[in-house]
């Protein structure tokens, strides 16, 4: 799949950067820009940072309907939900982008003018829209905050595997834990009847806390550890 | 819940008032400035649109000590993961942050200079050290786009959360279970060479479970009573 990034009417120049740069951050590089009302100049580069690349290809062109002409999927975003919200536009939130994931093809993401966003006959150009649920008291996102939050669940729901930077304690792994703690609390003769809520607790904690494999490998030298020690003292014990 | 903001070392005046704006748009109201390297100004107001009443109430402090003194659950960020990855910070993604639905308790969320982040000192301050997956191109985000994914995963999971909820372990509650653990690790004659990592491990994981009031009590318990058998046989062991 095909991302690209249409911004309608762009008013602020620091924000045509700034859009450049969190698109880089999430693996995107094309940028159409339609009628802005500013010039890309010293400004829009100075706030892209790092993504001068995304920026200096960026298009300009003069009509959405160009901009769209050759995309498969148009993704409004609109801010405007309370007021402007009818049964022909049942918005989508960011995580429903899911239904992206085996799609192929290209899709756009449209964002609007800073100070007034899309107007009805582009949003109507769309195939859906998409709002970001936010505060009533005040919802209308800076448009790259917005779009920080669009490109980063599709880069979660594109790329999965990058959440998975390190390695997951196995099941195997885990349960270890757990059997050496059991051993742990026998050894420690802990009250029978608070035997299962104090197991039930160290699986939820060990469960929760979405442990690597080396911290688990740690957990378990500790846990062994304490075990051998109170068997070797108890062993001493008797053996006088 | 009650969630606080906290930037340290700001350089930036726009992006203050951009984060105070972000904050209001997902209904966070509370911001902490340690030792911001600007004062809040006309650019401050001026990016913070809608959200000068954030702007106005926001502390100024002079250390972040002095912010986190009665927070029970301190989030850090930070971009830099590829080359400064280890055990000692096993990074949780926003939308794990999932883990805090049910917790009631005041937590933080900590950013860094927009230049270098949080330093290894600060970042050891935090419970647990929260990442946005990225481009390995270009994985830094600007501060506050951050701050809008992250307010965005929090805001997703508060709303969903106003029914269940539990006492998150305090501070104080935490810091029993990390002193007793430490007593442990003591008693076993754990390899001094291995001490701090097994001690780092186990506060990971204490910080990324969102550990309940209940729980720490469970394990302190756990922890204690074998602290004091093995006193105890050592003791006997003496005694003969």
């Amino acid at each position: 799949m095909e991302v690209i990034v249409i911004f309608l009417g762009a008013e602020n120049e620091g924000n045509i950067g700034s859009l450049a740069r969190v698109m880089k951050n999430f693996g995107l590089y094309r940028l159409i820009l339609v009628s802005p009302k500013v010039k890309i100049g010293v400004e829009a580069f100075k706030s892209a940072m790092h993504a001068q690349d995304v920026l200096k290809s960026a298009k300009v062109l003069e009509s959405f309907d160009k901009a769209i002409e050759d995309v498969d999927f148009v993704i409004g975003t609109t801010a405007r939900l309370g007021w402007n919200y009818n049964v022909l536009r049942t918005p989508i939130f960011p995580d429903q982008l899911s239904i992206l994931r085996e799609r192929e093809g290209r899709i756009a993401i449209v964002f609007g003018r800073e100070s007034s966003g899309l107007t009805n006959e582009e949003l109507n150009k769309c195939d859906v829209v998409l709002t970001i649920p936010a505060n009533p008291e005040y919802p209308t996102l800076n448009i790259t905050h917005a779009a920080a939050i669009i490109f980063y669940e599709l880069f979660k729901i594109l790329r999965k595997s990058m959440t998975e930077r390190y390695r997951c304690a196995t099941k195997v792994e885990k349960d270890k834990i757990l059997e050496t703690f059991g051993k742990l609390l026998e050894e420690i003769e802990y009250p029978s009847e608070k035997l299962q809520i104090a197991f039930r607790v160290f699986r939820n904690i060990v469960g929760r806390a979405f442990i690597s494999g080396r911290e688990a490998h740690t957990l378990i030298g500790v846990l062994r550890r304490t075990v051998t020690l109170i068997k070797r003292l108890k062993q001493r014990k008797q053996n006088r």
